[in-house]
């Protein structure tokens, strides 16, 4: 049972363990200091101005954030070292928000193409100086970004176009699968490598090189990458602890949920994906994982309703509670006004979740 | 291109095709008058007080919602006749919550077991016979819902508890498969039907039978279902689309999105799971569906993302705006704060989600 005092809090709702978070945000830290690289970790994940300063009272160096809307959350907050890590297209209205960041904060903005460089220094006008760029290189996740090989060819337009080039950087979103976060790690670095290398033979040098997730933070080598990036790894979630990086004692975000209807082993949990998030990859157990229970399967997840098909422990009763570990924290914590805090199972207050909903 | 004027709005956010919008109310509304039966549609789809008046004033005799505060934000807004279609734990605050409720709403619960009639009449304790209940019946989907042939014990249960029995339902969620649709319909009365039968061997007679879904709708069979409770139908999305139970001019609601990024024929969106949500059912061609390039494929969808292997069109360029159709609209609506409202290609206001989040 979660929660505490004569009536409980109404559920489902999201949880974070307080003591668990904090030793996330010190083990990464040290982590990055071992390694010898700025850590920047992504905001995206957490969207909470508590969480930000736990990581920057850690040494973090500044923030990764998703859009332009987290940047103005966090620098409304007095953040001042912000990197947006998606390419954007920034037509006029966009750029007078970027415009209005700059007079308080240094941000990073990312271009992957030599047209893209154009257009951002176009919409920035005389600004344009005033932005640093990096450039996305594609490590093998296919999303966004340039081949390594090409990445001279934007740095050139980037400068040409006046733009205030600052380094090379990643996502190695493929390392999110079973077995394949080492070798993801090296494409990662053999991608930066590979991208330093064709900028210097442009004639540029890139100050930062940066990479970093949290399924291949740990496999990181030392020498090329001098910035890491992750996200997930201050919650950890079902996805991390199926991957393996990490076990269930660090996951410190859950979603308190009641048993709703019990059919045979069949248990009803009021927790969906309206809660949780609809994530699942093709190799997960289901969507999410009970974190008392692991063997119990979430094998369906509607809006307000996850199923879990029971392990062999005592079946529940309605109205016990139980902790669903979302498949991935981020859509999670998107989708609450709040985070509840915890600490030692007493729950001591709530973080806001200001940049919930900030997609522009 | 969509929008209006010299700045458009900026993207990602959800737009609403409002001449279709009413099309498809007038539509579902014909048809359930067609079949006799009541229209109760769901507005956990919508959660705007604007389309539920819309759905009212076509004819529709109460609401259908997932939560109590769903209840809570439509009831507030003066709609008087809410059924939560979900089995629900009710501890003292939240029967609090529901006695608040009482005072200004006919209001219907839904129970699955004898257990569960026990746990919410002691709740309520002497408002117990004020709310109406509606035994929930697995049809086949295996979420909630009692088997037909032990609706009766339930009944029994309920009225033995003091609350006042009102009838069955079931939500036939199997039904959103390719091809599946006419069957499932068949399977949703067949158990409504049994689970009739039982409730009258128990001695006791069901004024609603209540069903329907929308891709499930157009099969019901007259006859045995008095209520229809589809909600998707109002938008429509990717997975009706896929199932064949609308074209894509039947769909009015979409995310307008921007190019970002080009790489050969892959091209990068600005909206990802956070703007339309992670849903994707095994049988979906992909993370939703491009409006004006079905044959599009969107390959891959992170948080702020989406991929698409574009179709032999020409390649659009950095800042084209397009129209992506979630794959499940009640998932998209949930994450944003207001639908934008087009008539005709020009935005003309707004609809705020009032119930967003409302998990409780």
């Amino acid at each position: 049972v979660v929660g505490v005092g004569d009536e409980l809090r109404p559920t489902p709702y999201l949880c974070v363990d307080l003591p668990v978070v904090e030793a996330n945000v010190a083990a990464m830290a040290a982590h990055a200091r071992e390694l010898g690289v700025a850590l920047r970790p992504h905001a995206k994940t957490h969207k909470s101005l508590e969480l930000a300063r736990l990581q920057l009272e850690a040494g973090a160096v500044g923030l990764t954030v998703a859009t332009i809307g987290e940047a103005e959350a966090f620098a409304a907050a007095g953040f001042r070292d912000l990197f947006v890590g998606y390419p954007l297209y920034v037509d006029a209205p966009l750029a007078r928000r970027i415009r209005a960041l700059l007079d308080h904060t240094r941000l990073r903005l990312a271009v992957d193409s030599a047209e893209g460089c154009r257009v951002l220094a176009d919409a920035l006008g005389p600004d344009a100086g005033a932005v640093e760029v990096m450039i996305e290189v594609d490590s093998g996740q296919h999303r966004t970004g340039v081949e390594p090989a090409h990445a001279g060819a934007v740095a050139q337009a980037a400068v040409e176009a006046g733009l205030d080039l600052a380094g090379v950087f990643t996502f190695p979103g493929h390392g999110y699968t079973p077995g394949g976060r080492a070798l993801v790690a090296r494409e990662e670095t053999d991608a930066l490598a590979r991208a330093v290398d064709a900028v210097a033979r442009a004639g540029f040098v890139c100050q930062v090189v940066s990479g970093g997730s949290t399924p291949t933070a740990e496999h990181t080598a030392p020498g090329v990458v001098s910035e890491l990036r992750p996200g997930v790894y201050v919650f950890g979630d079902a996805q991390q602890w199926e991957l393996g990086t990490v076990g269930p004692d660090r996951i410190a975000l859950a979603c308190v949920t009641s048993v709703v209807s019990v059919t045979g082993d069949r248990v009803a949990l009021d927790a969906g994906s309206k809660s949780v998030g609809a994530d699942r990859a093709p190799w997960a157990s289901g969507f999410g994982r009970l974190l008392e229970h692991p063997d119990a399967l979430v094998t369906l997840l509607s809006e307000h309703r996850a199923v879990v098909v029971w392990d062999h422990s005592p079946l529940p009763r309605l109205g016990d509670r139980l902790r669903l570990v979302p498949n991935h924290v981020c859509s999670a914590v998107n989708l609450a006004d709040e985070l509840v805090v915890s600490e030692r199972g007493v729950e001591t207050g709530s973080w806001r979740v200001v940049a919930r909903g900030a997609n522009t």
